[in-house]
């Protein structure tokens, strides 16, 4: 069956699905977009992404007039034309087609597209989406700082995190920095490790997104009496600690075999919350 | 006569000039790109920016293997397809469609987009592009530091000047600062100004990108035995200020009226620069 995708209100073939060169998003990567994980025709934590994306329109002054309810319609629409129970997602909102200037017009056509693949589900009974742990490396390339773009919205400026990971050699995510040198965040995912204290990951009051799996993550350790912690990091507690793991929609927890060459792995933590974080799939999505 | 545009190696009705969806330049903003003007039938200086798109894509790792002479090739057509002699140029090459992942491919199928647009010639014998002159506006909005992208490289990736144009009220160009608060730029444009010593403008060592407009306008000036300083100059250099100017390959030399509400106005060194410009483009394009 041909993949359909959903752009501008209407279902199209994977490979008629097309947006005008003028549009913005091409132009400038002036938009919006949410990743989003499908288990059994349920997207996963939907109010926290719905919210998430109106944060990034609202950082954008892009106000495209639709209701979430509208966007979570298209959403299911595309699902079920493509009959997918188990899915990842990417739903894009650009400012669209506006004359020649940088500066908005306030008066926005947007462009709207809902992405869909399927996706096995992972979880208690099925394997992970990655293949293997992550090797991670230390980048040159730095995070970009609050005060230029805003790392709490997710857009379609991707340069930064394909900049990091073009510098990858025999390592598969990057490990960016802050430009004081202290952790930030992979070039798609968050970052998190153990030791002796507990649980640590970046603070989002650095140049940090906001996971929607980071969040979750959190919330079932403290659930289970895991204690977190939200800080400033340098590298070398990653590389030092006794485990670490990245997460994000799509990997959902992923273990990190190495950091820099030195070999961290897996342990009881990151299995006690992937397994937490597979209830909590199963809980709200079945 | 409907305007053309040339994607991917094709003439087509602008109306129906477009891009998958799946293309990187629209999902990341993964493409590079100039903005050109044509003066009688000729690119200004088309070697000056040909090598910044290549040092752009270099920055990108993106290599598209398309000559010069091939880029060129599709401006002339597109050009002579639209009967244009005065004309702005927009050349786009993206990294195309590639699996979905952020990790580029190095085997790369790009995207090659020529847009063209009608515009008057100004110079010697015609008006300027611009309305009137700017009125500039110093944003809370940061340029991005090199660290992180680095600014020589002229991307799709343009959120950080439209975050600083939003900023904008009763202005239409901002004046960036680097994250130490130097002057760096404009959204879409270098900035000079005169005073005592000279001509003045933020230093490429800064987040600026290196305009083809400014080098020519540091040319033309030293040709003139105008005292010219690259440097490192805070706001109030600007608003204290003979006066002021902003250049893109667009606008030419663009007189500013007033910094954050402070008049200051043109005068007779961007009297004798923009004279020496329109001279300039006679002698190279005609």
């Amino acid at each position: 069956m041909t993949t359909h995708y959903h752009v501008d209100g209407e279902l199209v073939p994977r490979t008629e699905a097309t947006v005008s060169v003028d549009d913005r998003g091409f132009r400038y990567g002036d938009g919006a977009f949410e990743t989003l994980r499908v288990y059994g025709g349920t997207v996963f934590e939907w109010a926290a992404h719905a919210s998430r994306l109106e944060d990034t329109c609202e950082t954008l002054s892009l106000e495209h007039g639709l209701s979430r309810e509208d966007l979570r319609a298209r959403i299911d629409e595309t699902l079920e034309a493509n009959d997918l129970q188990d899915a990842y997602v990417r739903l894009s909102i650009t400012r669209g087609v506006q004359p020649g200037k940088l500066t908005p017009d306030p008066d926005v056509d947007p462009t709207v597209v809902v992405y869909v693949k399927s996706l096995p589900r992972g979880g208690l009974e099925g394997g992970p989406v990655w293949d293997e742990p992550a090797v991670v490396q230390t980048t040159k390339t730095r995070r970009i700082p609050d005060a230029a773009v805003p790392a709490s919205a997710k857009t379609h400026n991707y340069l930064n995190g394909i900049l990091a990971r073009e510098e990858l050699y025999d390592a598969d995510e990057a490990l960016v920095r802050d430009l004081e040198g202290n952790v930030a965040e992979g070039a798609t995912s968050n970052v998190f490790f153990v030791d002796d204290e507990g649980l640590h990951t970046p603070s989002t009051e650095g140049p940090v997104l906001p996971g929607i799996t980071r969040r979750v993550v959190l919330e079932l350790a403290a659930g289970a009496d895991v204690p977190t912690h939200e800080g400033v990091y340098e590298p070398a507690a990653v590389r030092e600690a006794d485990e670490v793991f990245l997460t994000n929609s799509t990997w959902e927890l992923r273990p990190v075999a190495s950091v820099d060459g030195i070999d961290v792995g897996r342990g009881p933590v990151t299995e006690l919350l992937a397994h937490l974080f597979d209830r909590r799939v199963e809980e709200t999505c079945y």
